[in-house]
């Protein structure tokens, strides 16, 4: 098969599509024919060499995708050869094939077409173990996210609405319209606008039950001050640094909490529990076209390094599929 | 009646037993004449004015007490004038009589004397809401507790090792047989010793599942060092200061969290709530000897002042009731 191999780390010119042998299904997995992955901003960092993947993980990037089932490994169940299927991958989606364990596997949800569904898992398992499992987002709460306009933040608007919260998110001014559209009650210009002062003024000095961050230390001490009593910060990204100040007596006033997580890094089980919980409570609204897939664009595999460059570029809305 | 008044904020020398009127038990309050009363860090830094009561809560210091019920509210069931009780309070513990919310009422445990109660109900619930309710401390797993020789520090030990966890504390040295005799499997001399490495050493690496904090921006990055994958650090002291340093990225790679509370700022309801919990969970051990008050030392109430000053030497362990 071929597969996007990152020939050193670098810019996004070091993904190359190279001929490599095809993966074996194990114990548990299914090698599925990919019909379309997705970039994620892991899949950056991952090529500039900062995030390798996790022991036993394929070396190619890519962390969903979708497409059909080819072959089972020994002691399969419920899954047949030629299913159309989703999955959450801890690498290699950038491929014509991949193997994967079943319990990361989710079928593709009616009324959305094979290829859109490759941007699904990582967003909604990233936003259902995260707002709802940790956070325990609950209807009539204020929730906020930064970078409403991108993957993560499009899916998170959308459930957190579509589950009665109230949605706020930081976003360019651009993308307010589409942000707005998806459920959020305010979207803020992070440039001219202080979150802070915009969430609270808004819920009557009272501040955000759960907040979603991708910004790290950069937006540590302004998203504090943004909780609520028994409030939930929740970092799962380190765009503006990685070495915070956090004043624990502003923590502890308000009794609130700060959570780091990364998904890719959990063992099977975990990831497992994660993906039936997200068939369980997500899936359904994606039926019911509650919730939508948003996809910017479709850039061919080969061409990899250009879907990175979209990404880079902040301009994507919404998830940049790649497709086989 | 008489009770403890702080004169104005300053040392020791500023807390005065005054005449004072009696107070009333509103609906649903039982009004409680007391036997004693116990000190708590807090009520030391409300004498240096930095921990002013919360709306509504009586002047007095005192966070908790035990005595009789001397007359009922309207609408309060369940409970009888002579009732022996201990209760958690919001303030007013320094004094002859006080008035509680009947929901921060607890029976005095079968097997401890009217007096020793009155130094349970804020150690045994700040632990039960701190290391099982938001800490989710499971048999097997590896606790930390600072400050183990102090009143929450030997109440956690003795908790945790009858929850079946391994418990490690840190304490100055004369304090470890103390600890290890109430359950520690390891006490760790702060001053000498690396508790980032003791911790570690000891667990193969791995960390420590829930650490009880006291000592807040001092220690944060060695806590956060010192936790295991998807390990909670609880912030309830701010004993070295509260701006603190904290590495996300460390944060992120071990899927942890930081929470700071604190107890007596929650509304009657959450209080309530971690009361019946104490009285279902805590209690039985306490009547079935598994748990014992550790008590240092009993004070006259009018000399308020000498047990502060026993409390600021660090020479006491376990708790300083004051009595009346």
């Amino acid at each position: 098969m071929h597969a996007i191999k990152i020939t050193e780390p670098g810019g996004p010119d070091v993904l190359r599509w190279t001929e490599v042998p095809d993966p074996e299904p194990g114990p548990g997995e299914v090698l599925i024919d990919i019909v379309a992955s997705a970039v994620n901003r892991a899949d950056l960092m991952q090529r500039q060499g900062f995030y390798p993947p996790p022991p036993g993980a394929p070396e190619y990037p890519g962390l969903e995708c979708s497409g059909r089932i080819a072959a089972l490994g020994p002691g399969v169940e419920g899954w047949n050869v030629g299913d159309e299927v989703c999955a959450l991958l801890a690498g290699g989606g950038y491929a014509e094939k991949v193997a994967v364990s079943a319990g990361q596997l989710l079928p593709v949800p009616e009324g959305v077409s094979l290829a859109e569904a490759a941007g699904l898992p990582e967003v909604y398992c990233t936003v259902w173990s995260n707002v709802f499992a940790i956070g325990r987002l609950a209807p009539g709460d204020t929730f906020l996210v930064h970078g409403g306009a991108g993957g993560i933040g499009t899916a998170a608007i959308q459930l957190a609405a579509a589950y009665g919260a109230r949605v706020f998110c930081t976003a360019s001014p651009a993308k307010h319209p589409r942000c707005l559209a998806l459920g959020a009650e305010r979207a803020i210009d992070y440039h001219s606008e202080d979150f802070v002062d915009v969430v609270k003024s808004a819920t009557g000095g009272k501040g955000a039950d759960v907040i979603l961050d991708n910004m790290g230390a950069k937006y540590l001490e302004r998203n504090v001050a943004t909780l609520a009593t028994n409030g939930r910060l929740i970092v799962i990204g380190m765009q503006g640094g990685m070495q915070g100040e956090v004043n624990l007596g502003a923590l502890l006033s308000k009794r609130a909490s700060i959570t780091a997580t990364s998904l890719r890094a959990r063992p099977a089980e975990e990831k497992a529990e994660i993906v039936a919980d997200v068939k369980t409570h997500v899936w359904p609204l994606l039926e019911f076209g509650k919730i939508r897939p948003v996809i910017d664009r479709a850039i061919a595999l080969p061409d990899a390094a250009e879907a990175h460059r979209v990404l880079e570029s902040g301009d994507a809305t919404g998830k940049v599929l790649l497709v086989n």
